[in-house]
């Protein structure tokens, strides 16, 4: 099975080119500021709201960039992954918009929510029980009887090379900031921000934000090496993925500093931006300011751009109702 | 008591006026749209968020009217009002920013959530019975005691001229409507739609959407004179109060029609619109949107403003959990 991230690594012209490329396909997303937060962190935040990016999530930039930048042939096979995430939407929303197929490999116990929405965007959905070895083995299957092309959810170049566009929009939206943090997982929004950053702006300061409950990145960036946990567990659903060889170049190389936060502290920070600053968005999205909140010196009298990666919510489920 | 709804009723000049005197006290809020919800009604929809404002509601227009029209003298003995909702935060908070008190009056049943929100921004309660006895005698003896200027959350001259900020900014922001639909309690923002459109837009359509449980205005409307509820009973709870002679003006003399939903349509369309939106926004603010996917054939083809009046949610009471 060819996977893609044996290409050779994004450059920022990969950016640029992405950014011309998946223009048509998504917003250019707001930026919201809070003086409520302002106030309770003594930085100046700037949200940058994927939350209301077509799709619910960043997610759909390195989707887009991918299957758009498919050759008529490579693209007539389709594309597939497999994720049970925003991954999936996004590139099922993006075959959508060029008309070509999408094989998504889902674990047959997702929530049949999670199926709807995918299948609700025009991807075809491929069972598989809910273990690694069967997600290759069924994928493999997927993959060899469709020849789609694989676009993998994060450690994919292409996948980068659109991730990299959001914190470019960021840059033109806001001036002068001093850092950027968003929420670490398997670090395709990271490296983007890395890729662009340190292209145009290599003094400004990147974060990431980490579950504690799921804290393999900031333990691979204290030893220098990639650790991968097996099934970590945290309300930050999107964040429970390990980094892989591509992003780990860029984490390595570019990040300041990973920080965490308790599953109580990512509640506590998720019901209060709810409340104030009235937008829906995911517990991963949460993790940057609760980890603010925890190191106000690390922030504080900076101008700080935070990512807010996504609001695909399940409401009849949110954190902070008793079970 | 002196009541200043006892003015003549405003004309288009205190909009202008109005508009000049609180532009640093609000924010001209954002107006998004959605595919989806196109996709569903057939119209184009223009969702002026107000949930976005200070303090969280679009009451904050009137509030702030009022409080910064105030000579030296007057708001030196500060203002009052009675309301255990949205107004009593909005006032509170424009007498915060001119630095002069504001007494509330609110039932001492209300929630402790609301009471905390009210001084948090620095009003000032004193609690009365849930009756309107004793709310009149209460609010009777602070208004004799403290000299404060009653500001009524919605048949007050200034607080009408206020909210008729909102549909000018709307009309600015978003070229050629053909209507506009917003929720209807008292009549405030309806009647401020009333006064700028029919100036600057006499051909738009003006819509009100109401709670079938809380139905006094639409049936007022098909009267032709004021019927007043005791006590409905709604989930959208900014929606209970009934009109009065200064609302009853406008929305006799301008208002197209009046539309009417169900709880659960209106539970349903709220819950649709965090879902599909991200946006938090009250039960009262979905009543337009259930109204529209109701009644597709009003609104099909046409481009409609929609005005979201308020995102002050109890997070933990959301109308779609089991209770």
């Amino acid at each position: 099975m060819k996977d893609m991230t044996e290409r050779p690594l994004p450059t920022f012209d990969d950016v640029l080119q992405a950014h011309e490329r998946i223009a048509p396909h998504i917003h250019r997303t707001p930026v919201l500021t809070s003086s409520y937060f302002n106030e309770l962190t003594g930085a100046e935040l700037f949200f940058k709201c994927e939350n209301f990016q077509k799709a619910g999530a960043f997610k759909v930039r390195g989707a887009s960039n991918a299957v758009f930048g498919l050759s008529e042939e490579m693209a007539a096979k389709g594309v597939a992954t497999h994720s049970s995430g925003n991954h999936a939407l996004s590139l099922s929303y993006a075959a959508g918009r060029r008309g070509i197929p999408c094989h998504v490999v889902m674990p047959r116990t997702a929530p049949e929510a999670k199926k709807a929405a995918v299948r609700g965007y025009g991807g075809i959905i491929t069972e598989c029980e809910p273990s690694t070895s069967s997600r290759e083995e069924v994928f493999a299957k997927v993959h060899e009887e469709t020849g789609a092309d694989f676009v993998h959810p994060y450690n994919d170049p292409r996948v980068i090379a659109g991730q990299g566009t959001c914190s470019r929009e960021l840059v033109e939206q806001v001036s002068d900031l001093d850092a950027v943090i968003a929420p670490i997982g398997g670090g395709g929004m990271i490296s983007g921000c890395c890729l662009t950053l340190s292209n145009i702006a290599p003094d400004m300061e990147i974060y990431a934000a980490e579950p504690e409950q799921a804290d393999d990145a900031y333990r691979s960036f204290k030893a220098g090496r990639i650790i991968a946990d097996d099934a970590p567990v945290t309300i930050a659903d999107g964040l429970k993925v390990p980094l892989k060889e591509n992003t780990w170049h860029f984490v390595s190389n570019h990040v300041t500093d990973i920080l965490t936060a308790s599953e109580q502290e990512i509640i506590d920070a998720m019901k209060l931006t709810w409340q104030r600053m009235k937008i829906v968005m995911e517990p991963s999205c949460a993790v940057p300011l609760a980890t603010i909140l925890k190191n106000p010196d690390v922030f504080r009298g900076k101008r700080v751009g935070v990512v807010i990666t996504g609001g695909n919510v399940d409401m009849d489920k949110l954190p902070w109702m008793a079970a």
